[in-house]
């Protein structure tokens, strides 16, 4: 980096020149500096296909469809930022229909919680789980029996609660969000886009890859969503000496058998429900089961934290806070409550 | 960033102070300062279902499989470094089988192309084509009607060149490497967690998608691999007002109607081959393609280079040079060609 590119008059350009004697290179405001970042795979399994027949390409190239394949990784990208204010990695985990895009910008062009988190010194870690995004497949039918199953507009509308049931309508003129929605409905189609299928007798396999991602990373901050939350409550169980705190957004499932519930000791948790709660009869039981696990887990001595945003004043949350307009101000929620638990540097 | 962080002693305590007051914070030795990262999706389009059965969930939520699905999306992910060199977007695309997973580190967990030429002040674009990684799918067979292809281990150890045909075996210690292969064997099986399948009549779904994003971006550099080769010449013929430069590492085809030839004028051209190509009979046939193109273009007026790593004194190199243990050495080889031809300033 030479001289001449420092535009911050003379003064600046000494301290910058005393700063680069020392190994140092200057940073302008807003910009986040990275010390290492990149991507890996973990986990999968070798399967051996026989009897189906070579596809020839147009090039000449056949190829072979027979052998020995490597299916069902999981998928990983990290950033570590150059000022580190936590010795944990924050793992994030996507739910149902998403993949680790969920994390990195929301569909109206704002910077997701993946930067968010990592301005605010964490080694972020996004996660592709099985079947989804960047992560592994399998052959289908040979190796994944099932049929996927794809999420159309009208559910993400009113599953995620952007609308009530009901709200949907194909003429998008036609569909109402719910008032005071913290959506970014005009780029709704721009959030259509990110959704992937999901293959439903996967759970186990999803979970056992993000598994895999904790014993890779070593101590580790569960950020869950959805359909993931269960699965970090089984890994922080089998991993209680890595998972060192879960922030579990909107669980579909929140539940362990009695006898681990102890296993969670030490690790505080951390769940958030949105708004447009009670107009939903599949999240009102999700968060009432939430509700019960957290007594369940308190009984058993474990510290955990259920925030409602509305009665923190944070109005209009969907099930999808990462991407809402407010999404900064419920990442603020959560750090400070990361903060206050002493996962991560104030 | 308080003072109390800066570990380079007084002196430059003092200058990072100075520095702070305008603006400035300090990056230590081998990070990269990011002034905005994320990504995005484009493209894509509505398909209507109906007559497909819901899918209840364990949760008690029934998805339902009719109504409007947004399919066939493109990803891109973004980081715009602070100190950037070029106006020009660079676009990276991933070959067959693969997604923007192959620029983002190596297999062995070295630093990928991607934040390799991010460090060389590039605006880097990573890209995963329809169907592939993060990219959208669409329902099968409704409206995919074929069904994918998948890469074996053997068919990615002979097809790219890690091996010369015939040196697979199945036992792992049988196989048998290319002499003086750059490839980072011990790491085989991390790089097959990478590998995707993909469907043989999407050429025109994967181009349509990669003109959205050079739509998107505006002025862009285009490096594309293998599969997307083609695409790369496709793109540049239908916007050579924003395609600015080419680097096709190993296209699968270099060819253009005569008469779009001339089209490509003012868009220099690098053609990059590896090693162990004449072992190869279905690259020797590729590569002699890529001196025919080179030919025809320069005939039609156009500036290519073509190069081959083994007359460069670089050796060693398979069909993944991004990969490779050299990675470094050959995306050095690009970036100078970038700022021999001013995509970049060096």
């Amino acid at each position: 980096m030479s001289i001449k590119q420092w535009k911050y008059g003379a003064l600046v350009s000494l301290a910058a020149l005393v700063a680069g004697l020392q190994g140092c290179a200057s940073v302008p405001d807003g910009a986040v500096a990275i010390e290492r970042q990149g991507s890996f795979f973990v986990g999968g399994r070798d399967v051996t296909l026989e009897g189906i027949p070579g596809v020839k390409l147009p090039s000449g190239i056949t190829l072979e469809q027979n052998g020995q394949f490597l299916v069902e990784s999981t998928y990983v990208s990290f950033q570590v930022p150059a000022t580190r204010r936590s010795p944990h990695s924050l793992v994030m985990v996507h739910g149902g229909g998403h993949t680790g895009a969920v994390y990195e910008s929301t569909p109206d062009g704002r910077e997701g919680w993946s930067t968010r988190f990592l301005r605010w010194g964490h080694a972020v870690h996004v996660v592709d789980l099985v079947e989804r995004g960047r992560a592994g497949f399998a052959r289908m039918p040979q190796v994944w029996k099932d049929a996927p199953v794809y999420v159309s507009k009208r559910e993400a509308w009113e599953t995620f609660r952007l609308g009530a049931p009901g709200s949907w309508a194909d003429a998008s003129t036609a569909r109402r969000g719910n008032p005071g929605s913290q959506f970014p409905e005009a780029a709704f189609d721009d959030y259509m886009r990110q959704l992937v299928p999901r293959w439903l007798p996967h759970n186990a396999l999803l979970t056992n890859g993000l598994d895999q991602v904790v014993q890779r990373v070593g101590s580790t901050i569960l950020l869950t969503h959805s359909q993931s939350g269960p699965f970090g409550w089984e890994v922080a169980k089998r991993r209680p000496e890595l998972v060192k705190g879960i922030v579990a957004i909107e669980p579909s499932r929140a539940a362990l058998a009695a006898a681990d519930l102890p296993k969670l000791r030490g690790i505080p948790v951390l769940i958030v429900w949105g708004d447009f709660v009670p107009g939903s009869p599949v999240w009102s039981r999700f968060s009432a089961d939430s509700e019960k696990f957290a007594a369940d887990l308190r009984a058993a001595g474990v510290d955990v934290t259920l925030v409602r945003l509305p009665e923190r004043g944070i109005r209009g949350n969907t099930h999808l806070p990462m991407l809402d307009r407010n999404s900064d101000e419920v990442a603020r929620l959560v750090q400070q409550w990361m903060v206050e638990k002493k996962l991560v540097d104030g």
